[in-house]
């Protein structure tokens, strides 16, 4: 319980609605404790159903096929929760859960959770809202799978990652440039076909790596790529 | 408002916890219609963010591709609801939904389905299940099309399909036969693949079909089968 901090849940934009008196209570009823980077948080394995509070740190919820091949479905920063599933029925963990950097974790049971998040309309609206985002990109994860190549897949995964920096002369840049080892988890293909995606693009002038930034010279014609083939 | 059934959402699953009283109040806050069977109960393009009540008959959510392809979701009987994603985040309709049957829809307006969900402890569970069991689905389905071919994808359909009704004998029977485009759309491949891939289960003898069934005469053999391929 050294790791114990009374304000921590203070963090947590899903408690933020409840009065700081609250929010110390509960933070009595968590166990507190500390991970190092590539430190596992949560085993799929585990027969755990605690909700992990993010209080510091990054951490990313890792699914594995039988095989060991990695499928990384998300990264969740400080102020975020995860683990909520096997919390809300019950079923064994999804995923794994990894920490990206030092990170201290608060671990609620799922009978406390589920008391929290059913009883305060504020806080049963945003897991409810958290869990239709994840429906929404499993959803357009499928689609995605169902219907374009792994090259458009590698272009779809760029997309998405530079659309947040898109600025008006369509161009936008990625930082930092990301592991092909991961765009390749993400879109299920192999860290090869990233690779060779990555330098067909950049031979035809759309994208060019430039120190730490990866940049997007023609967000458009990327765009038109996936449209095409999502419409065939 | 022809249509209207002061106790029709008795029969909603989700509202059980809620007194008959309650349900009633509801009820006359709900617009209610009939469809016919093959009838769009909601487009997918369409503005509305209404949660649907199925109070009678059996629906169809299917999502398309931007080519029109099928790629169908999930079938909601009597006593189920959907809809829940757009009235939950005000994001547009992921899917549409059809009519299967001769059916009898409530719908409720999201405002008042966010407040009767988030109101009452025993709902809000309940909502947050559902969503539970929407991620589980697609995070499964998500896995078999990054690990599994094509055929072995049908394969797994089978299993599924067949589960509910395994007997000691290990032996499970689907019905009524499932029609080879319902699953073509579910795993994403071609009716061509299905018919195929039935054809070489029939052959194999793992696979027969009698009448109105189709007979799984060897459960063990077909999941060896995908649990052979989901470890390699």
């Amino acid at each position: 319980m050294t790791d114990f901090q009374p304000a921590g849940l203070d963090r947590i934009e899903l408690l933020k609605s409840l009065t700081p008196e609250e929010r110390v209570a509960l933070s009595r009823q968590c166990s507190w404790r500390h991970f190092h980077a590539q430190e596992q948080i949560v085993d799929r394995s585990s027969e755990s159903r605690d909700v992990c509070f993010i209080v510091e740190g990054r951490v990313r919820v890792v699914n594995y096929s039988l095989s060991g091949r990695e499928i990384t479905f998300d990264d969740i920063e400080a102020g975020g929760y995860l683990g909520e599933l096997s919390a809300i029925d019950g079923e064994p963990r999804s995923a794994s859960i990894v920490a990206l950097t030092e990170t201290q974790v608060a671990f609620m049971s799922p009978r406390l959770f589920l008391e929290t998040a059913t009883q305060h309309p504020a806080v049963a609206l945003l897991v409810m809202r958290r869990l239709a985002r994840i429906v929404r990109s499993a959803t357009g994860r499928i689609m995605d799978l169902s219907t374009l190549g792994a090259n458009n897949r590698v272009h779809a995964e760029l997309l998405r990652l530079a659309k947040p920096d898109l600025r008006p002369d369509n161009t936008a840049e990625i930082t930092p440039v990301p592991i092909h080892n991961d765009i390749a988890s993400r879109v299920s293909t192999t860290r090869e076909t990233v690779a060779r995606v990555f330098s067909d693009l950049a031979r035809d002038g759309i994208l060019e790596r430039r120190g730490n930034h990866l940049v997007i010279l023609d967000f458009r014609k990327l765009e038109n790529m996936v449209e095409g083939v999502r419409g065939d």
